[in-house]
């Protein structure tokens, strides 16, 4: 073109640009094509960031509480060029971005999609809302977030309900597709959810993304070259990962919602008399004199917190604290935030604008000095997200708050500004924490909370674990009740390999081993059996606690490098996508363990169809080797659940302990999987704010076919191989 | 206070104003009340409009195909002032219109809320969605329109998805409320899912609607003086009801989507050997070359439609026609509409913009020559609503229209603009017709349109009928299959007493009661007992050729007082709020029955309590008198159903034929139940476009205990008295 242009008179100039001017005109109006974004520019290795118009003031990214690891990110490896060039638009209802689509390209993300796995194909509304039953894009963690199968990552920076419609939509034409036109099929009915409909697979197709309200928005490109790749650079983007203290990774349990200062230290002697490993206890809404609203004021069902909290601490638990935002007239900050908070009320109680450092401010002050400066190790932030299918309660989406934001934007920034009070709370005190949150979103990664929901589909809940890696979430799969002995194991299972291994019996007064049924459970009427079924629930939590070391080593890798410690295993294995495609039920721990939890059937025994990755894996209870690359039908009996060891792996595991400050809790077994490649590296980690984490390396000694460890914490006890 | 400004200096009036306005402010400040919208203005007796800002160009009132029945309303009675008067802003996310609600206030309406009733306490999102699962606002037939208790109606005209806040939300106040602070409650766990919170009853709180995007609205308010006037005169308003031509008021039935010009004769003649009364045959899918998208071109399975309507006329049956909007390149008219379409397709086929004449011309041209003018007698206007929750087929929200809609008003308005172009196609040849649509909207009580849907629920089907009367709309709890020879009878009960009287079998090659299992319905299979349960099924179908004078009756009272002739008791009997505040299983049908229809329990006979409205009832089918007032526990065998009439009515029966074109269909039997009072209106309607419908009355000589009539049309042949 350049070359023509020089050829052609001053005439020809002005009529060739006529033309151009002509087709530009012509092909806008008929294809809608959209101008890429002006500015991409790399503003970290292989982090690109393109603006439209003027973004909105408040963002995930203008809000946030975490840097990026700049000293992270520039230890990853440098991209040329970014992988996908977004495209925009600012219309009257708002901002429209583009990022175009290869015909085979799959799309994994969008936070916790609870309802769904790979996203190509649909339409997601990203919009908080607590149980969706639907599979809509209601989450609630929704994230602006997702990874594709091409190896690059895309952040929305922007707070509202945005729609993204990945891979479905397609323009008119000009004129009618010919191929159509002509084709000889006679009473068709041909799209209906077809896989075409669906996927939008198998054409260049586009993502897009419509952001209501706004004038502008920041897109952020994260480089891989693989999604895993992807992830980590959004994760360290976001600040990196969270280590949770040892304690965070051992056993919790939730008591009663009623419970008082007398019952919480009964079953703590309990737990320590019957050897139930049990690192942190959680106090339910009524420790309080009001909740739903909050007062954040101890009841009189406990006479003294800080001898509960000091006697408990001599047996070595922490507790966390159940606690809403919502602040009731009755609570001794109230007066304090009103200025601060949002201009409708929930339950009687104000909303704090956690976004204006007053309001933060005011909180943090208050609950260090009244609960974390006696003993409260953490808190559990529940009913932080909307409630569009739960009875409505939540703040509408015109509210208004003193930072400047509505209620549509707070919604999608509660959860994380709610988290950023409580880990600065903590962060302050330079004291460690482990937390779990109902709402979460974009950034999420340097948070130490973990996602629960009243959702309580077995299936629904291990999926998640899958699902929450994809944009750096962490969720637990709590066990509250079950309804049968099966179900119980099961669920405890899945729960055992999780980031929080917690029961939650906040509406059952003993544990439910001891009585199945809730209604006696209740009344206290212990069952028959109540001591097998508790020794069997005792085999899974001693199994976590032998667990720590390794998954805590994952953790670090996930502060460090951003590698999400839970991971679906397309993660992994991009190379296998056609398998994996859609696998939603199975997971990698770690590097070394791909865990595929069973639901209870019924039967106890449950067959099931599990897929390994090519390579060799082991079972991780009997060592029975299995060859990957294809599905394996698995019988699993009900005291034995499908977890596999990756070839090559040193696996270390804690001797059991009742909780992880037993010292006992650092000697270790080394568990070494064939023919074993590399050291396996894990980290001291007394707990304390100060004291960076310090790598050790468990080496293996391939002749002498033996483990060896260097650490002042750790002490490697005995080898164990498996062929 | 004028009296007060008058003996002041003017000092002291400006120190006055000074205060009013610091005031002013404060209050505007700290409560954020909003200001009065500016020019109500009554518009028709008891109908008034209040403006805010600039509205929208594209609302339902703007583009709406139907004028108001101004004749109609100026017969209703005058109201002095407006019920309410609503108040409103304008922020940078949209309209906000708040209006008072009283303490005791209920709201019912907002279009077919099938997972709803009572709407106070709530939080609904008026999007357009196919098979509504959740209790969110998703419809397929939202309506921004309301009623209440207080005997008032509200609709916003404006087509976006607007957030109605029913009474739930409160705003916070200037500082804490002493009676919350000061309660002597303990460890309170109180408002979660309470009766307030749901209800938000007990306080005078308002209803708040947010409108995203536009910049002004209109509101309209309809005045009683109770919820059943207000209705009528929305309905006037709208244009008055519609009435359908008698053979809509059959029985219809849809055959499978893959028949042949043979099959339909075929199945046509044996309805009628079998004297199996039918009105109406539905043709689905693939009687067209192409569908999903549609080509609107017959089929090589129809080698001679022309003939097969004609061969089909003279047995008196009539064809309805499925059809979607979405319009395949095959399609003669897709060049044509082009220009005339949104920006995105859908499954292949374009999206033609029915609010612009071109694209209604184009339309209403082709099918009046290729279907209606050789003898199509109505349509299935199909899937002209979202996808949300299934699979995400229809154009997004962000898409263009040549009239300037945007995709999120167009789906809004696209089931109203389509019905009106199906409307104009029959009303430009001077021919009525009715017909089925899965989407409509606000002001569609002119349109001959029944809504259906794809979920299959019994219970929420049956409550639909009571849900549909609220805001202009018809339902029909379509017949499809059955899981037994129970469900089938209790299904095909329910459809009897509806606006239409359908099987759609169009997955069964045969009629459900020749085989209930469908593969095996399929691959021919007769059952056994086939002819008994044709027999217990054509009982009912006989039933619904019975009650078709009553029910037209019921129609011309819908078209000419705006009365729905389906109706929530709540509607009726608006004294007894207490008892039928939350009633949603039972509705009236026209003035005097009550209809209560019962699902499948597997036992055949089934207990349900059903409340009787005060005053005394008679038992349809047994004539057994019941006294209203309370509940009553019913016991119901299969072959009989809850349907009661009021005393004092008299009920006109007509002589059951195999079709509504036979004349004996006019031979009447009346029915006089206890102390009769009043004639009864029925009107000769032959079907033809230009005769007005001509009024007759049924009386009564109470002394002689003898109902007699004056009529060409209809002939009295038999009275019967229950006492």
């Amino acid at each position: 073109m350049k070359t023509f242009i020089k050829k052609t008179s001053k005439v020809k100039h002005i009529v060739l640009l006529v033309l151009v001017l002509f087709c530009a005109t012509f092909f806008r109006l008929s294809a809608q094509e959209m101008p890429t974004l002006s500015d991409g520019k790399e503003i970290y290795p292989g982090v690109w960031r393109y603006t439209i118009g003027t973004p909105d003031k408040i963002t995930p990214v203008s809000t946030r509480g975490v840097l990026p690891d700049e000293k992270g990110l520039s230890q990853m490896a440098s991209i040329g060029r970014s992988p996908v060039i977004p495209s925009g638009e600012i219309t009257d209802r708002g901002v429209i971005i583009s990022i175009p689509l290869k015909p085979d390209e799959l799309i994994y993300g969008l936070g916790l999609q609870m309802q769904s796995f790979q996203q190509r194909g649909s339409k997601k509304l990203l919009r908080v809302n607590a149980d969706p039953t639907i599979n809509s894009g209601d989450s609630h963690a929704p994230v602006p977030f997702y990874v594709t199968t091409d190896g690059y990552g895309v952040l929305i920076d922007n707070a509202r309900y945005m729609t993204f419609y990945l891979g479905n939509k397609k323009r008119k034409p000009a004129q009618a597709n010919q191929a159509l036109r002509t084709s000889a099929m006679e009473d068709g009915w041909n799209a209906l959810n077809g896989p075409y409909e669906r996927l939008g697979l198998g054409l260049e197709t586009e993502a897009l993304v419509e952001i209501p309200h706004s004038k502008g928005v920041d897109v952020y490109i994260f480089a891989g070259p693989a999604m895993k790749e992807a992830i980590a650079r959004y994760n360290m983007f976001s600040g990196g990962g969270n280590v949770p203290p040892r304690w965070g990774l051992g056993f919790w349990y939730r008591v009663h919602s009623d419970y008082t200062q007398e019952k919480m230290l009964e079953l703590a002697n309990e737990f320590r008399s019957r050897n139930i490993p049990c690192d942190v206890l959680g106090l339910e809404p009524h420790w309080q004199t009001n909740s739903y609203s909050s007062s954040y004021v101890w009841s009189k069902r406990f006479p003294s917190p800080e001898q509960m909290l000091s006697e408990l601490k001599t047996r070595n638990f922490r507790v966390n604290m159940w606690m809403q935002a919502f602040v009731h007239p009755k609570s001794p900050i109230y007066d304090a935030l009103l200025p601060w908070s949002g201009d409708y009320e929930v339950w009687d109680g104000i909303v704090p604008d956690f976004i204006t450092p007053e309001a933060k401010r005011i909180f943090i002050d208050y609950h260090r000095k009244t609960n974390v400066d006696i003993g409260i190790a953490g808190f559990k932030a529940d009913e932080c997200d909307n409630s569009d299918f739960t009875g409505y309660w939540s703040f509408p989406e015109m509210s208004r708050f003193p930072s400047g934001a509505d209620g549509e934007q707070m919604h999608s920034l509660f959860g994380l500004r709610y988290q950023d009070a409580i880990m600065t709370l903590f962060s302050e005190k330079r004291q460690r924490t482990y937390n779990l949150v109902r709402n979460s979103g974009a950034l999420a990664a340097p948070y130490p909370f973990v996602l629960y929901s009243d959702l309580y589909d077995h299936q629904t809940f291990i999926n998640s674990v899958a699902q929450s890696g994809f944009c750096g979430l962490l969720w637990t799969p709590e066990l509250r009740h079950a309804v049968s002995e099966e179900d119980l194991l099961r669920r405890l299972q899945t729960v055992i390999f999780s980031p929080l291994a917690m029961i939650n019996a906040w509406y059952l007064q003993m544990p439910p081993w001891k009585q199945m049924d809730r209604q006696l459970n209740n009344q206290y009427v212990v069952a028959d059996n109540s001591n097998e079924l508790e020794e069997q629930c005792r085999k899974w939590i001693n199994l976590r606690m032998e667990l720590i070391p390794y998954l805590h080593a994952a953790f670090v890798k996930y502060k460090q490098e951003g590698i999400p410690p839970f991971r679906a295993l397309i993660v992994d294995f991009p190379e296998e996508k056609e398998a994996l495609k859609d696998l939603r039920g199975q997971f990698m721990m770690g590097d070394h363990l791909m865990v595929a939890p069973v639901t209870a059937n019924g039967r106890g025994v449950v067959e099931k169809d599990i897929y390994f990755p090519r390579g060799k894996w082991y079972d991780f209870f009997t060592g029975e080797s299995i060859e990957g690359g294809r599905n394996h039908r698995i019988t699993v009996p009900l005291d034995r659940m499908p977890v596999y060891v990756k070839e090559g792996a040193l696996m270390p595991l804690a001797k059991v302990t009742n909780s992880t400050e037993d010292g006992n809790s650092r000697l270790l077994t080394v568990r070494a999987y064939g023919d074993v490649k590399e050291p396996f590296v894990l980290y001291e980690d007394d707990g304390s704010w100060d004291v960076p984490l310090r790598k050790n390396e468990i080496t293996w000694d391939t002749k002498q076919k033996k483990a060896s460890l260097k650490s002042t914490f750790y002490k490697l006890e005995n080898t164990v191989i498996i062929k």
